[in-house]
């Protein structure tokens, strides 16, 4: 039997509960040792719904642990560069839920310190990047079958009803681009291999005013540039009445990829009065559910066999990147070109 | 400019009407002399609505004329027989709506006098076989795309809001298998160039006990052997609640075709709180305006160029004698064999 | 920490592996504390791949054991009744693999002893009744929403490159209709709520003319009479090219639900020079990766909290009863009424 | 009968001879007296093949005439200002096909006459304002249905074989913007009664580097902002490898509708071993034949009842001007105003 990677998970919030059922239940290599949090709600639900015994409210203390090899941190973002330094400087290896910050410095002090520790893992939770069917997608670009891809377009979409919560969310979330559109980001980064390098943002509060008074949208859409002269078109809304909406399409000389067009709930197909139809998935819960686990057992399995994880930090502080250029774009009415995609050395 | 065919429609009811628009307006080598029809409000939209002047009463006055190449007809089925025969004697090219008749001795009494008129076409409207998906099915299966076709399964649905109007005219009609799933055999027989020659027949009054009284159905399905040693399902509904809904599988060795799961109304999805979802063509006129127009164009071609056309009098007179199998089998529970396939000489 | 199942896994092929893959990995509340095989191929998969190291070679070993309380039978079929039989009187709960057996007194023998141990759960494999998009059907029948269900239409394809393999298994199976079309059957039984009680099947070996050496097919079709009124028809396939296609409609007053239309492989479109396509699942395995793990995680549960399983002996019981009269309609050519359907008292 | 409008049709080029098809076969109020044509294969084309015997060489004649009431003009777009001009003058109602011009300039002077002229009809053909699915999406949009429509994709894509022609055809179409986006910026400014007065266009040639030496471009994508504070999301593709694939979405706060996600052939699927697929309308005669026919019917329809026609001049120079401003910007690279949208008074 393979060795098990002896895990600490961080924060116990509405995602990190999807987190540890995975982690704890459905990853044989992986040994949940201890969850970490100081919130009452979430120590009872670890002991009682996750049979974890072993709850700490400190993060040091957990660091301090010479039986802890990794900890996952599903934390608010907020904390997330902090504990993220901590954790590969107590030699640990590290993954941690998008993003890794709201600003570029933060990501950019982040990396430097993680490039004193080559052999920790660390890695960043663009969870899309293990959802089979964009997986899928990726094969066909990296064996030739799509051509030139010339074009991304990305969307996210929320259900209306999550819109109320989203606006209080603002000032710790950093909006619509860092929270959500930093998915399409990445995902474009990821399938074409290019950077965005220019974008032009366009946006509105088209249902939910209240948007406006925290300098946010609850629909956006952008164009942007990219480095090696492709496009990208990336769209967030907070105001689908179906389901939660994640399409993407990929553009090549040779193919077209569609991911998603129906986000359908499952198999099932109506036909009734009101036409021919189906239901759709309720949220990015339901419609990754199998990239979550995906995500976070590839981690484990990083961390055994030091394996280069999927998602890099500079992934992330290029994403943090153009998440910002976006939404000074969108405010600013402007194009906003990203000079230089910082290089750290 | 080609020459064209001087017509004379025969009855303008419900699909009279709408053969007679196609005759009138989009036909072009098509020329509708007369409209011959006793009931007054169909001779004042035949004037009125469709500019044609020359309107008869009397069939036997049209027939005698003559500047009349051919004749369309489009009668409740009780008069099919002896018209196609009166046509015909009169020298007239025929084209006839299906069923010729709800029984095979004058299916046969017609199919004998057309033998006598080789030079005349004789078309019945099975207008299934110019729908262009099932033409191009059948473009498949002919080049061998498709390997053996070995199963076919075949369904018409009518909205249930038409029940009650079914139920009045199954006297006239004979019911759901000769009038509905008759369209369902012939496509069979075409399709498989194989005929039915056993067929076990189920259904019931689901919905509708009514039809109970007729000694008829709302919905049936029938498991039917082929001639070849391939099958057949036919199954007819009065019953859809989304809209008409004609379907067709076609198993081959090679390849399944699949024509029409979704009977769409156009190409617009809603996306909406009761998911995603299409609406769905009212009736078998939208689902076959195409094929309508096509067949009306290529009976008009036939009988200009000498041609054969596409279903024959022993292509009708085989789906009567199956539809007539079909309801014995549904009223008396049993298998029931088409022993002889009749063999005219 | 709720209470753990200690559970023994009885057999480890191709699907049994599958089966342990759920049981050792992903059910928490689920100890697999030994796994009986006297296969050494399969004890080497226990211990190296699974991490089980608890081997055994004969079954009475592992029902002799005090810390064992239930047993997962993943046998060939004609070891299921003994052993199921044996389960029970050793006072373990037991899952089985369907079928039961393939014929009915060795069914209605297992259903009488378990009826001495009312105290034991004993559950069959048809393992549709977890697939998410079945249950949601089952529960808008059950609520109300789809009417009366009036016709059950279920279809079983598996990919032509597998038929060699199943002609030669034909023995053992029993042939498709055991086999293959028994999920069809329990499928028909469990969504109506009636039971079938006269059959008509056809058949031919349309592309494997092998199966005639063994009075099997390579297609089938059947139409089913239900108890209650209803209808059923019922197909398999050994000849698909496009992958494994398992398909239901169930045919309702006020809604019509189809289930797999399209049995996509995962989210992604391609549109090329073959037009606007997907890729399809390769096998069962994959169709119903969700319900296999659903099914084994309910049967834990239904052991240890003393819950009436899903399906019942009773059920395995009909549906091979009916099989069996398939396949002998198929090879008569004749309707075979299921004069009565036996009750056990 | 009704009356009819007499017609010269002018130009009988590729798309001219789809238009006259419909008017000299299709359409019952509309009496082609004269197809006007310099070049002798469309002579020989409107007499052999439409059987119209009256043909003309000059434009002038045929406004000369008393018995022409209409002109309906498909000649190469450097003709449209003058021919409409001239058409209008001589008392005629007019249809052109789009676009009215390359520059602002002509599109105004051309509006400037018809001011003149209030009791003449004259329209423009952008041909998806008769799409009976974008119909039914604007209807839905004008209801209510859609909430405030926020957000429009519109993409047309052409098959990648005529690539080379349209390279040859730049100096005379204006290239991809004002040639083939053209029908996507109406369409925006059609569904959401916004115009777009910000643009922000990128391309490249990335299948046909040829499209570089005409400071054109393969593909297109670009950002619109919306004079309301919506956005329109607008693509061009000349490198489709399945088909013709015009796609449009409105997103509005109530209803997202999807209009061509896949632009299917017929109602025909093929599961064979590239998987589930169907086959594509190869062109936009193809996609929009129903559409062609409704706008020639419409305008016959709007000359005979004095109508206003659903596309109007303003409409025309609008669509124009958006167009030579995303090439503006395509080939700056930068953000484009459109300042002023001119108002004619």
């Amino acid at each position: 039997m393979a060795e098990k990677l002896r895990l600490a998970i961080i924060g116990l919030g509405r995602i990190g509960k999807k987190h540890a059922e995975n982690l704890v239940y459905k990853i044989p290599n992986c040994d949940v040792r201890v969850i970490c949090t100081p919130v009452e709600e979430e120590q009872k639900y670890a002991r009682e719904t996750l049979g974890i015994n072993d709850v700490a409210s400190d993060y040091a203390d957990v660091l301090a642990r010479d039986d802890i090899d990794a900890v996952f941190i599903v934390t608010p973002t907020i904390l997330h560069a902090d504990q993220i330094i901590q954790g590969l400087e107590a030699g640990k290896h590290v993954f941690c839920e998008k993003p890794v910050a709201l600003n570029v410095e933060d990501c950019v002090r982040v990396e430097k310190v993680s490039l004193q520790y080559p052999g920790l893992v660390c890695c960043i939770g663009f969870v899309r990047r293990w959802d089979p069917s964009l997986v899928e997608a990726k094969r066909q670009i990296d064996a030739g079958e799509v051509g030139v891809p010339f074009l991304v377009r990305s969307q996210t979409a929320d259900m209306d009803e999550w819109a109320a919560f989203q606006v209080a969310g603002v000032p710790a979330s950093g909006g619509i681009f860092p929270d959500m559109s930093i998915h399409d980001i990445d995902l474009v980064h990821w399938l074409t291999g290019q950077t965005i390098d220019e974008v032009y943002a366009l946006g509105g509060a088209y249902a939910h005013p209240e948007f406006l008074s925290v300098n946010d949208a609850d629909n956006v859409s952008a164009m942007c540039r990219l480095s090696g002269g492709g496009m990208a078109n990336i769209s967030g809304s907070r105001t689908a009445h179906h389901g939660h909406d994640t399409y993407a399409e990929i553009h090549g000389t040779h193919r077209t990829l569609i991911i998603g067009s129906n986000p359908s709930q499952d198999r099932l197909v109506i036909k009734d009065k009101h036409g021919v139809r189906n239901t759709c998935v309720p949220d990015f819960f339901a419609r990754f559910a199998d990239a979550f686990l995906l995500e976070a057992s590839d981690f484990v399995n990083c961390c055994l066999n030091g394996i280069k994880p999927r998602v890099s930090l500079e992934d992330a502080r290029k994403a943090t990147q153009v998440a910002i250029a976006l939404r000074e774009s969108f405010q600013s009415g402007s194009v906003v070109k990203i000079e230089s995609l910082l290089e750290i050395e």
